[in-house]
């Protein structure tokens, strides 16, 4: 049989394979590793060419395109955002993505990203929130109980401390599986009926919903001052999570900001 | 062993699988078929949603990505350019590309696109000219004999009739590999020692090199009137292959404005 050359082949980390990595290594090691390296690569931010990611979208969801290179490595992440996806039995973001050498355009690696998006998003947010949330933050509102919101709960426990996480959800039904899937991660978790339930004593809110029309998840009579909010879900232009006025009050951090400018909420305060 | 849902396996059509795939059907043949479902596609080019391409340029090369939608498929291509690459025995261009389902974000097909994006060039090349070469044009000259010169004398041959093809590249080893490779597709083959002797009486010109260095290979002085140019080398800033005092007597056809107004010549006669 004829084998083909070695510069054909391209490793593949299928979801298989990055669930048995992500066991064998543990999930909160992953996460604080994760956030080690992310903030090794904020320390070197300006080497990195960035542009902001390219979307089209339609009227049920976007499909982006998320290009970057440090000069020596070339990477691109391919992901979906389907609110409605979860209706039919599918999730609502899939992602891969693809490493290559930027010395010859040849790729070196094809990665799932789907596990890697829920890690990564985890990660920087946990490591923000380092950096950001009040000293001794222990209890956290986790609005938006999404598959997300579980890596959330965890890499807040991992890399914040947060002892403390109190779920809601327009869904009840996705409360109560994050509320099971959490059960053995040493976190107390408390199922909470509206998110002013939730918010009351959270030193930090972590908003991570997907609907796509202009939402309002948090209004400013509704967080006290020195709370941190982490807000996740305004991937999308007119995807937003929080009135306004919180954002005029507020010190804000963006990570990107030719990307922020478009999507999200920053576009409502130009 | 369990086996993963249906909805986690994307087919993968590798370059083995495409070489197979157009051994069976006939090179020419696919390249005739491939300029109809393009033209096709041109009938309903408003549909597209269409974007320049995302480019992360080196020193060396360049990695793209190309996506586009006509609101049912969307697909992008991953293609680099790297003119040295052939030095370290390396192909020029590799490319691969997906094709997913708008309504769900879902990837539906992974495919090589080194082999499609050789086809594709050539058969939108020989498209055009069938509308836009002279009428009964018998004799093409190609200057640039790389790989993608090959496919492009076949599907001049199988689209618009040539009979005869003039090659010369400064490289003879690579004006030899493809005299050697175009013998038996019942084209006349003749080697040439300039541009000047490649381009007498040849109806068609087609320019296919790959230096990034803004590069004449054509003259005013060497194109007479009537002549169709089919100029594809210029597909990065600062790409050229055609002297301005060309553009500006010929009638300019082009695919995409808004990506040919970064790229190639066009940009000099802005």
């Amino acid at each position: 049989m004829i084998k083909p050359s070695d510069k054909a082949l391209v490793p593949f980390v299928s979801v298989d394979n990055m669930m048995a990595l992500v066991n064998h290594i543990g999930l909160e090691k992953i996460l604080i590793d994760l956030a080690s390296e992310i903030e090794c690569d904020f320390k070197r931010w300006p080497l990195f060419d960035k542009s902001p990611r390219v979307a089209s979208h339609s009227n049920v969801g976007v499909i982006e395109l998320m290009p970057t290179s440090d000069g020596e490595l070339y990477g691109f992440k391919y992901v979906n955002g389907h609110p409605k996806n979860t209706k039919k039995g599918l999730q609502t973001v899939t992602a891969f993505g693809l490493l290559a050498d930027v010395e010859t355009g040849y790729p070196k690696l094809l990665s799932e990203m789907t596990l890697l998006t829920a890690l990564r998003t985890a990660a920087t947010s946990a490591l923000v929130a380092k950096y950001l949330a009040p000293r001794n933050s222990k209890v956290m509102a986790m609005i938006g109980n999404g598959a997300q919101s579980e890596f959330q709960c965890i890499a807040f426990k991992a890399i914040c401390g947060i002892e403390k996480v109190c779920l809601f959800d327009t869904d009840s039904n996705a409360t109560q599986k994050a509320f099971l899937n959490l059960a053995n991660y040493g976190l107390k978790v408390v199922k909470c009926k509206s998110s002013q339930e939730a918010i009351l004593n959270a030193d930090i809110i972590t908003t991570c919903t997907a609907d796509k029309q202009l939402a309002t998840i948090l209004t400013d009579n509704m967080v006290g001052a020195g709370v941190h909010i982490n807000a996740i879900g305004g991937d999308c232009p007119g995807k937003t999570e929080l009135h306004k006025d919180i954002l005029l009050r507020s010190k804000i951090f963006v990570e990107y900001p030719a990307q922020t400018r478009i999507e999200g909420e920053i576009p409502t305060i130009k």
